[in-house]
């Protein structure tokens, strides 16, 4: 039996995450989670998984579940986050906040040994030197959960990071990859939240749209699996059957193929390095999908994957700049304040006033993220 | 360094072979190889390589390059191959030649515990459960040289036989994929010899044409991998660019993509479990590709895979029937003695009038052999 402390279980990976562990009661039990405001979900959570540990956002919220549910412990904010990532039962975390919010808890997690399940790709965006370098330290696994990286981490079982010659992440192309940049002038929010192949939260389906969700990816696997930039390719592949590969120096190519569904990777984080059996995934049939497309990635109709490589190579705070800005932007974009193509002209105007610190520490950080969220509203109102 | 026996050099894949040891002097050192009757090129190949060991088909050409290369061994017929086979200095024997004639050096090779990679197909098509249990008995190395249990083989490295729901093995089609039955009644040799991806010897040509190949490559990859014939699926897939793949019981797929080059899985084979750079291979480009085209393979349209998946299931001596009838019914064609068809008819007659013998040795599955042999060539004369 695992133990599993759950960070964001009414999101898009948290309700799949209990999918998860719904289908196989004798493998994994939910000991402590984390929600935000949606304590109408909270609730049918709780008495469906009954876990020891339930966090919330707002402490009035912690005390009216506190007074339904007496035998079970609630806390609130973001020492409620590192107490669910730190909850002495739980052997697993599976962190899947949105955001930024997820660095602290998972740095506390990770000295309390936690394997980590990591499906919060801003934690490794905004700090991947900090996070990996605690998890070689206390020599914790960390797990990707994103299909993209799950493909990549899966390619690479049996093998030798020093035989790598490129990891190749595929790239759907959200929800626009069919308009030119001129279209894109007027497309509306719900346009933007009709992603082709992957069900998924607001702010991904966004960062989807404006190929941001690539560019984070692209750090992400930087930091997961070690690698220079220069050896990280994206492909344009509309159909998401492959979900990403591995190049060796051999010229040989090992890739991970599945139908789209998030259950897999999730699946396979907590169960590593052994597989158990998905029996409501749909099995992939290539026969029937008949063909797979692929296309060479255009880093001038995707800017948001250019701003991110570079912001990525550059290096020290420059991507805790990238991530803030583009929060803010998403935000507001979804909020209506802004258009479709603002959010890369405030990630652009972000970068471009910011000198990065090398090698910056979690205050420095913290400091960037918040006057970066700053200057962005600032820009905005 | 590793050093190299060779059945078979100056076939496709001997030549490949020799490629990469050329390629990686360091690496690989051929000492011992055995060829046909291609005198001429079993010349140049000695003075390029200096092996210690020669083995040829007949005494007579034996003789002639023992006076032209008087520092050097040689010998002659099947026990020139088993001599090459068992050469004490190789730690490798590479078994790339043709037909069951591979078998019985091949059972010698594992006796003399010598790592097996093994392109020759018919070897385990015909005595796979011999090979494989002697491999087991001496704890030896079996390793595949065919691009699709390459694939599989690669991967499955990290992976549990236990969670695996499905091998997939890729079908090109072969010179005939767009014709129909009734158009192949008058095609000729030299048409069946033009495939459109690989370029190989003239026996697996055609066995590609009629689909044979992969037939046989189903009943390989069952002993191989030991999977059961139900757990193994045939795709058609016109690119040759996704080599094989493996179903896991996640519903996870994993598969081995590159350009169809033999080198690689040659390569592969002798490096593993590392992989080293091969420099000269072309990388693949898959934005270049654009598309990769899958279909349900149909097997009242390639009756061959049909025949090789019915023998196969029914096992015993029915593989061995299967293989020889082929090997004689396929040389005839070649020979212009039969039309592309009558392969087909010929090895359904062989089939259809042997009953099966439930786990042969070694000698009843070579006398099996011979009076196949005997039965179909008095059925083409």
């Amino acid at each position: 039996m695992k133990y599993i402390s759950l960070l964001g279980a009414t999101g898009s990976i948290g309700t799949q995450t209990l999918d998860i562990i719904n289908e196989h009661p004798t493998e994994f039990q939910l000991v402590a989670m984390s929600v935000g405001q949606n304590i109408e979900r909270a609730r049918k959570i709780i008495t469906q998984f009954q876990p020891e540990l339930v966090s919330v956002a707002n402490k009035e919220d912690a005390e009216e579940l506190r007074q339904e549910f007496p035998k079970m412990n609630f806390s609130f904010g973001h020492e409620g986050l590192v107490e669910v990532a730190t909850y002495p039962k739980a052997t697993t975390l599976v962190n899947a906040v949105i955001g930024s919010v997820g660095l602290f808890p998972t740095l506390e997690a990770i000295k309390a040994k936690k394997t980590i399940c990591i499906a919060n790709k801003e934690t490794l965006v905004t700090a991947g030197h900090l996070v990996m370098d605690a998890a070689r330290k206390n020599n914790v696994a960390f797990l990707p959960v994103d299909s993209e990286h799950s493909a990549i981490f899966q390619a690479l079982q049996g093998e030798k990071v020093k035989n790598i010659e490129k990891l190749i992440i595929t790239a759907s192309g959200g929800s626009f990859r069919d308009k030119t940049r001129a279209e894109l002038n007027n497309v509306t929010v719900s346009e933007a939240l009709n992603h082709p192949n992957w069900s998924m939260g607001a702010k991904i389906t966004i960062d989807s749209a404006t190929m941001m969700n690539k560019g984070l990816e692209v750090i992400e696997a930087h930091w997961l699996f070690n690698i220079p930039y220069e050896k990280i390719d994206v492909l344009l592949h509309k159909e998401s059957i492959i979900h990403s590969m591995v190049e060796f120096h051999d010229s040989s190519v090992i890739a991970q193929l599945g139908t789209p569904d998030m259950r897999v990777p999730i699946q396979y984080a907590l169960t590593y390095p052994d597989r158990i059996p998905l029996k409501t995934a749909a099995k992939l049939n290539l026969a029937e999908i008949g063909q797979l497309h692929f296309q060479k990635m255009d880093l001038e109709r995707y800017r948001c994957l250019r701003f991110a490589i570079e912001a990525g190579k550059v290096g020290g705070t420059m991507p805790t700049v990238l991530n803030a800005a583009n929060e803010i932007a998403v935000q507001a974009f979804l909020d209506g304040k802004i258009t479709f193509l603002e959010i890369e002209d405030l990630i652009e105007k972000a970068l471009e006033a910011h000198s990065s610190v090398k090698n910056p520490d979690l205050d420095i950080i913290q400091g960037v993220d918040l006057e970066t969220r700053a200057v962005v509203r600032s820009l905005i109102s």
